[in-house]
Formats: C-alpha cells, structure tokens, sequence
C-alpha cells in the first residue's frame, strides 16, 4: 500500500482532488481507497472507505464537554491521533494499493498540534507522499504566492514527507496562471514583482526568504490543476509515481 | 487611537492575553477596550467592548445555509470583512486609547482569506501592530520551533504590520525556555540543535530557511510571557511603546 496525504488550506480543494484522484486511479486499473480524517465534514464528494468520523463525533464533543465551535474543533482534531488503532484496523481490512488520505478543513489544527504527524508517523504504508494544495484563487500576488509558499515549507517540516507542491482551481484564474507559474519556478521574475508591490522593508525580508527557500530546494515549480476540467491531473500523477513507485507509471 | 491585533495559533493564548493586556493597560491609567473578532468563540475571558458576535452568529449560518462546522467556520470568517461598518462605529463610540483586538481562533481562516487583511488596513488608527504568539507547547523541538517561525514570517507577510514575535505559556514549559530562547537568537545553537534531530535533507531546507529568515531580520528575540503568572508583561510593553509610541512608555 502506497499513501497520499492530501493537506492545503481551508476550502482549497483537498476533498475534491481526493475524490477525483480515487476516480483517476481507479479508470486506470490501480486499486484506490480513500481515508476522510475530517471530523468535521458534512458532506463529502466521494465516498469513502475508512472514515474517521466513525469515532470522532463533533457534534458530540461540542455537547458532552460543552465546547464552542472552536474548542470542539481543537478537540476533534486532536482526538484523531487516539483513534490509530481503528482507522489502521479498517485501512488493512480494505487493503489497497493507493490510500489516498483527505485531511481536516483547517490545516493549523491538523498540522501545528500533534494528530497530524503522529498519523503519518503511524499509518504502516510502503511508501508515503503529500500533495499541498496552493489555492489558485487566494495566490493573486506575489507576496501573497510567498506567504503560502512559506506556509506550504512549514508544514512540509512539521509532516517530514517528500512533498508535491499543487496550484488548484487554474479553471478559474485566467492569464494569472501564467504569471504564478512564473513566479515559481523563476526567482528574478518574482523578486521583481515583489520590488513592485511593497515596500523597502517587506522587499528586504521576502527576497531573503526567497533565497532561503529556493537553495532549499522548494521551487521545483508547481502543477497546476483543475479538479472540475481534469486539466494538470497527468503530471500530478507523473510527479506522485516517481515518488512513490521510484518512477515505474500506475499499472494499467 | 492606537490597536494591537493579537494572532497565533488555535490555543496559543490570544484570548487570555486579550484580556490580560486590557488589565494591565487599565491598572497603569491608560483607556483599552477589546474588539473581539472571533465569530466562533463561546465563552470569553473578559467583558468584550466590540464583538464580531453582535453581526456575525455562527450558529445561524449553519443552519441558514446548512453547512457543517467546517464550512460555517469559513463563511463567519469571511463574513468579518462585510462588518467593517458596523465594527468601526462601536469602535468610534468607544474610542479608546489602545484598542486591543483578538482574532479568530483558526488564524488561517483569518490570515490567508481575505477578511483578515480587509479588516487590518480599513479599521481606522493612529498606529497599529501586531502580536504573534508562539504557543510555548507546542515548540518542544528545533523543527517544530523554526516551522512556527516560518508560520509567523507568513501571517507577518500576509498581514503587513510591524510584529512583535511572543512565546506564551512560559510557565508550563521549564528548562526548554532556556533552550528556546537560545534557539531564537543564536542561529548557529539553532542550527546544531537541528543537526542533532534530522536527516540530511530537512537539515539544508531547514538551514537556508533560517539563514532567510535571518537576514530578513525575523530573529531579533521571542519575547516570553505568562497569562497566567503575569511574567513578562513588563518586556512585552515596552516592545509595544517602542512601536506604538515611537518610544514613550505607557502614561501613568
Ligand atoms: N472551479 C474549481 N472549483 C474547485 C476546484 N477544487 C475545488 N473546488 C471547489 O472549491 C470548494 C472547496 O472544495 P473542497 O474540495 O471542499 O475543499 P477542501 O479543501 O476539502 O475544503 P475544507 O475541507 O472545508 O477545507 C468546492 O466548492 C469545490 O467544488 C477546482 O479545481 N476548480
Ligand atoms: N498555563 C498557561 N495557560 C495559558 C496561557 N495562555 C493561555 N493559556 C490557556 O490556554 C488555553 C487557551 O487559551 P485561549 O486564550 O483561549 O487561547 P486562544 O488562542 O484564544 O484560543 P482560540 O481562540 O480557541 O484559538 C486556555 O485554557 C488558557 O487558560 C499561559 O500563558 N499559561
Ligand atoms: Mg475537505
Ligand atoms: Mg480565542
């Protein structure tokens, strides 16, 4: 069994990628499942084959402990890492070859507090993977592109996964994909940009970074996809199975 | 009027020092009021002088628009910004020296869609700044601390405001302060820390990271406080007259 963990910002896409991914696999003759860790989701666009919400009830949480919307969502959160056992336990009874994992709405909570590595340390996989979802909608400048590409590193830290960098949502953002394609893959292009936009003071401190992050090895460059046209899926999948075949494609 | 937006991540005290701030602001003669932004938020530390609340009910959006937690979560938040009217006039009516603003409990809600930043640039003040608070808990590693870092550096970009960087929670933390603060102003202590813990890859992203965020002048020092103990508080107000009143200290 091979792991994706699906992580990105609040309504970037990760449950839709998720559901289009298991759909992607599946024509493709590959064995997918897919794992929802949101305890707090109503309504999923896939359904799913191991569901953490069989354990951790936010409804519940919110009553018996008489917790805020807030206070039940830290809690719930948190309560995934308790539930190993049982999301393991149903994991190996569907046993596939791409468990493809949807993570909570909000990031901060998965990532920043203890559930979310302590899930990825613990899931027993062959290889894993994380796909962070840059949404195309909220990257309208460039110091907007380096905020989230300054989140993406931190959370690709705190996870320690070899990470796949994903632009979605390119159906709706027209001739400024072309510019954050730039952007990411060209560090004179977006310092320029920057030079434009700000300040001397927030020029001086974002251009550092930058340099920091690209010796680092972050700008390979982001795929751009779209979960409604299809378009990018190809070189996501491309970039996922020299991760996590070491470059064979997905049989089929 | 001068405002003081208190960020961090869920948990990390920006509630309980909300408040904290409010006393000791009063207890040396000078006029603070809160603005509570949090939509989410059931119970509060302090008697709040402007509330989101007032415009924004969470609980309402849910079932109006039937949504799940997650959902009605990002749509109170995004909402904030349509409120700017509202707010401003309870602040105008207040109008007090320091307006000490807490933010909502999810800071990505906040910080990476639009309503944090529509909020911060259209309230309207003499002066403004930020605090950022490290949640001193969740700091337990070199890793985890400069992931944090790098969180703060984002929301920092995303915000704009001059930012004071503040490690909460010193109580519960022991001899790892000791460790962090070394951390936060020695990169080269920080630097071996790392060595210490990771492989060789996390080590060169996490070093050029740093040796960025360096530069651009992030570590000038986290300054700890205590919510509970009251320690601290002394340093961080200087940190804020430093900005807020380019140098005076608090009148009392
Ligand atoms: N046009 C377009 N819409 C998208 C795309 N991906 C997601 N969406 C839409 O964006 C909204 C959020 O998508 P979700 O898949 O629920 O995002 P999420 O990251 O799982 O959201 P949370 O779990 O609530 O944080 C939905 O209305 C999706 O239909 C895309 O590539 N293009
Ligand atoms: N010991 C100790 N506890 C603290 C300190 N600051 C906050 N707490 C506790 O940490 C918990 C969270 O504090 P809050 O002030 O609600 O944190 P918050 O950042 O406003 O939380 P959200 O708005 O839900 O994200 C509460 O139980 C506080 O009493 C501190 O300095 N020391
Ligand atoms: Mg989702
Ligand atoms: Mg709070």
């Amino acid at each position: 069994m091979k792991t994706i963990f699906v992580s990105g910002t609040a309504g970037s896409g990760k449950s839709l990628l998720s559901s289009k991914l298991h759909e992607y696999y599946t024509k493709n003759g590959a064995f997918a499942a897919v794992l929802n860790l949101d305890p707090g989701v109503e309504n999923l666009a896939y359904t799913c084959d191991v569901d953490v919400r069989d354990y951790v009830d936010y409804v519940s949480i919110m009553q018996q402990y008489d917790l805020g919307p807030n206070g039940a969502m830290v809690m719930a959160n948190d309560l995934i890492a308790s539930k190993i056992d049982e999301i393991q336990n149903d994991v190996n009874k569907v046993n596939p070859d791409y468990l493809i994992v949807d993570t909570p709405g909000q990031i901060e909570l998965f990532a920043y507090r203890s559930s979310g590595r302590f899930i990825i340390e613990n899931l027993t996989s062959e290889e894993k993977t994380s796909i962070f979802l840059f949404d195309g909608v909220l990257i309208n400048t460039p110091v907007n592109f380096v905020s989230i590409a300054l989140l993406a590193t931190s959370i690709r830290l705190r996870l320690n996964l070899p990470t796949i960098n994903v632009l979605t949502k390119s159906d709706l953002i027209g001739d400024k994909l072309k510019d954050i394609l730039q952007w990411s893959t060209n560090l004179k292009t977006l310092e320029n940009a920057i030079a434009k936009e700000t300040d001397g003071d927030t020029y001086a401190l974002t251009t550092n970074i930058l340099r920091g992050l690209n010796l680092g090895g972050f700008a390979q460059g982001l795929i751009p996809i779209s979960n409604v046209t299809g378009d990018g899926f190809v070189n996501l999948e491309g970039a996922m199975s020299r991760i996590l075949n070491l470059g064979e494609e997905v049989e089929d």
